[in-house]
């Protein structure tokens, strides 16, 4: 087979009609009644018995003929003998004739000759005498035999997707099977030796990175409706990565493929669809998502054997592999398990800055919303660069951008696709400084949102008007118009090794003496404190900044986490590194000590109002954050 | 304790507040991440790493020092000597020094002293030279350990309900397990000698009926988030009942009871909670659902004990059971789970007719819904009796009508809680016959609702306004504006015993002979067309029509179901039963047929160019129905 056949994208409208063609449908299995709920059931279900199947008394009292209570009333009551009782649950023992009552229970069935009941409410009774104190028509208070659901009535119709009070119905039936769509089975096959299951060791000096879309992937299976199966990561191994291929293709409805960006998988891939499977669709014009497959895969090698699977190759990397699902994926697992397409759930917006494309594919944009002081909501692109694995998690929905959009303005309207109709954007967007003491407070707001891009970028798209607040650590080089919410201080230095072997006594140290420092990136703030620090060293010294910063070994390996440069000391790669003291405490680390910085919450003017707002406010007066 | 305690109904305030102080919370658990979807995490999660681990090459190319590509350009490339190769997943073996070039995969570690990595795309080689024909600045394409998550940061806080984006997030951090809310369980105890589960035989003859309640609620449970469990059956013996309420109460977070009719079962509930338990509440002023009692039992006889559980009792009859659950459990369910509370799907309608009220409760009033001609909703209630299983199945969502209103006028506003956000109310609404051939019509369209109420009934509804179409067997006495949308007829007559041992030769024989008949009710148009055919022989004989009435044995005993009679028969409880030749081929009985009868399709004027209108018109045109 020829690699270069697709030599144009295909369209994605191309693309959702090739995965249209195949079928994925996984055919019918019975499932009890306890398991019925949400199943779509695939044929028609019709009464077998009538409900109540039985003339049933509908209350407590007595049944009787009706004639017998003609012209009754309170003041003048019928006489009639008390003959039996009927209780639910038995037989009649008993016939009612002409002035005769029979006790019966709610629910019991009406003996052979009563036609009516009268509640027990309406009665008095006198020695074997039962005083009948108002007069009924035949079928007074019973319910007929069938008068709920008769035997050959449709009770329910193919397609229907079981609700609690269907299985209510289903229930009064009798029925305790029914015959539902089986959910297609979607096999799962990560490649790439670079993988490791989560929860298991990661080495990443050998540049190992956890696999995310396996499990990400078999989610979004569920959530449409399939049934999702993991197989054994196959790492680069041609030989193992075909066996596994061939295995899922006969064992499941669909092999959905991504993980390895190497060209040997697409070997693999290739080779297997080649022996009597079909390629229909290699490389899609939407962004993110171009290297998709779109093909059938054989089960066995032998071309006469019938068997295999349907299959999408989805890219290797977990915002495309999960866009493209989503997109193209998803909506054929739902047809297929005979789920209706959710509700369009969407969000109309502003764009909170201009954006620009011209790329000439669809181009799928995460985005996360926030509402601003009017109301109204904003729309931010979520984007950590290709290969980020967790840009969805921060994002609400999608903007769909054509082709033929050069760019989004700042202010102009789009449709925010919510990733579902659930989906309920975050009450408060924070961004700036990492602190674990602003972690512990976001643990007591609903639904909070905070991007920790550091101090610096915080303080600068605050400016920019998109999030609510920004949480700044130390110094702030440039004035900004803010409503400040309160804040804490927060201890810095330098997280050395337990016990401090090194004694290390302060910054002088890292300066004199052959030790091996972590530094912070430049958006940090405590990195723009450890500078003031430096810089008052320097003063004291009577030398340049410079000269000193070019003294201290590490001084320009800057991580972004506040915990990082603290997990190089504990890895022995380093001797000190900057962080906090409740960083060290946490990690069992050495702490020598510094300064203190403020951290300060500071707010958009324009948002002071909105609830999420105020709830921080409030959260921060509490006592808990004044240290 | 003094069961007259609770004289006065409460209010659906108190009842919510009652079951709101009940601790329904389940605890934590964990579970592994490919379990994690849809539940609610109790604790923040940290990032325990940075994401990527190392400084990662975003694409395959050659990692160098930025400083080596100034300048360079498509003219003019830096020549660089190519050193070493490093693969994805595989520890650099190389340091990068000054003019060196490293082959580099997309996801590889990039080897010590490069800075930058320029794409293959951008480069030639020439022997062991590398061309490079762009300049980099330090950090183009190189994805740094942490960009993506950093150690340190807060991942995803409390109450986080995980989405399968939140699993990419967990998977790329590493976690394979989480800690969240555990599912409250929910203990279901179905009490009552005449319930029998579905799936066993039922003994009508002793007044045997399916247990709707126990499957029902434990749907809701489930899609309130909880664990339902089904307990044994105890019917209505006081020991076994308590034993059974007392390990339900030990074992499950709440217990849920109903079923039983019997003052028994109170009595054995009131025990339970008298032992230590608490009553809180008997008797809530709504329609349905009076009869609720909300307390807490004790889980074993020795007062010292602690364990037990909260305890809802629920009406006994299906509808109420499930109107209560609904109302006033589930949303305590879904907060011990963390779940938030559905977005309230309500649509907007008028009355199709006037129904009056006035008991002084909250009523609570299952309705259907039906678009008219003009696209408005109409809202009908839905109603069997109060005896009935079934109506809900054939709702949409509920009118809460408040204690003070005396009566809704047909046209009126109100407000539809729909059962669920995804009800998607019929496209099509029906009224009339019974009929196998409809049934099939109907299994082709996409969710019909059709209440088989009979042919005169179905005509009267048709005539007020409310369904789309009705279907109609036999003759029409009374003339309707209508627009008829096609038919077919069917052949009706006798349903005998397997090769007609009797040798029923026609209508003849059940006035003439000592033969037990079972008839239809008079709604069916079956039943019209057999008066038709016994007027006919009356004229034939010259008698009244009364008197052959007279002389057929059952003729009275009508029953609903088209079915029914045929049941009968093969009961053995009738000779001969009305009904149709399909019934009697169906059920491999005897069938001496009478004649033929139409059945009409007859749509409300108004509607025939309602989209499910059509599609039934469509339907009937096609060959399959044309006889």
């Amino acid at each position: 087979m020829d690699r270069k056949e697709f030599r144009d994208l295909a369209t994605p409208e191309e693309a959702r009609e090739a995965i249209a063609s195949l079928s994925l449908e996984g055919g019918v299995e019975r499932v009890s009644l306890a398991d019925a709920r949400g199943r779509v059931l695939v044929a028609r279900l019709d009464a077998e018995l009538d409900v109540p199947g039985f003339d049933r008394a509908s209350l407590d009292g007595y049944a009787l003929r009706a004639k017998d209570t003609f012209g009754a009333d309170e003041a003048d009551p019928a006489r009639l003998t008390l003959t039996g009782t009927v209780h639910a649950g038995e037989k009649p023992a008993i016939e009612v004739g002409e002035g005769d009552a029979v006790e019966i229970s709610t629910g019991a069935v009406m003996p052979a000759g009563a036609d009516a009941m009268v509640p027990v409410e309406r009665t008095d009774t006198e020695g074997d005498e039962v005083l009948i104190r108002t007069s009924v028509a035949p079928g007074d208070n019973v319910m007929f035999a069938g008068a709920d659901v008769a035997a050959g009535e449709r009770a329910l119709g193919p397609g229907t997707r079981i609700t609690p009070r269907d299985v209510g119905l289903l229930s009064a039936l009798g029925i305790d099977e029914v015959p539902v769509r089986a959910r297609p089975r979607v096999g799962i096959v990560s490649t790439g030796d670079e993988l490791v299951r989560p929860g298991e060791a990661v080495d990443s000096d050998r540049g190992e990175i956890y696999d995310v879309n396996s499990y990400t992937i078999a989610a979004g299976v569920e959530d449409a409706g399939g049934e999702a199966v993991l197989y054994p990561h196959a790492g680069d191994d041609q030989d193992e990565m075909e066996r596994v291929l061939r295995e899922a293709a006969a064992e499941c409805d669909l092999v959905l493929s991504s993980g390895s960006t190497s060209a040997s998988a697409v070997d693999v891939i290739y080779r297997v669809i080649e022996e009597r499977g079909e390629l229909l669709l290699h490389g899609v014009a939407v962004k993110p998502g171009k290297p998709m497959l779109v093909g059938r895969l054989n089960a066995s090698e032998d071309r006469s054997s019938s068997g295999g699977s349907a299959y999408v190759g989805l890219p290797g990397y977990p915002v495309s592999a999960m866009m493209v699902f989503r997109t193209f994926v998803a909506p054929a697992i739902r047809e297929a398990a005979g789920l209706p397409e959710p509700d369009a759930a969407t969000v109309e917006g502003r764009m909170a800055r201009q954006e620009r494309y011209g790329e000439g594919r669809l181009r799928l944009m995460p985005v996360g919303t926030v509402t601003d002081g009017d109301g109204e909501t904003l729309v931010y692109p979520v984007d950590k660069g290709s290969g980020a694995t967790t840009s969805l998690a921060e994002a609400d929905g999608v903007v769909a951008v054509d082709p033929g959009t050069d760019y989004l303005d700042e202010g102009e309207s789009v449709t925010v696709q919510l990733f579902s109709p659930d989906v309920r954007p975050p009450t408060l967007l924070g961004v700036g400084e990492d602190d674990p003491t602003l972690n512990r407070l976001l643990d007591d707001l609903e639904n909070p949102r905070y991007l920790s891009v550091g101090s610096r970028p915080g303080l600068r798209r605050l400016r920019e008007g998109v999030p609510d607040v920004a949480v700044v650590a130390g110094p702030i080089d440039r004035e900004i118009e803010a409503a400040s919410l309160g804040g804490w201080d927060r201890e810095w230095g330098l997280v050395v090794r337990p016990g401090n072997p090194d004694e290390i006594e302060g910054l002088a140290d890292l300066v004199d003496r052959e030790l091996r420092f972590v530094n912070r990136t430049t958006d940090s703030g405590l990195r723009a404190s450890l500078g003031g620090a430096i810089a008052d060293l320097a003063d004291e010294r009577d030398a340049t900044r410079h000269d000193l910063v070019e003294a201290i070994d590490g001084f320009d390996l800057g991580l972004r986490a506040h915990e990082s440069p603290a997990r190089k000391v504990i890895a022995g790669d380093a001797d000190a590194g900057l962080g906090l003291r409740t960083t060290a405490d946490r990690l069992d680390l050495g702490f020598v000590p510094i300064d203190d910085q403020p951290v300060r919450v500071l707010a958009n003017p324009d948002r002071r109002e909105k609830a999420g707002v105020r709830n921080l406010a409030r959260a921060l007066e509490s006592a808990d954050y004044q240290q």
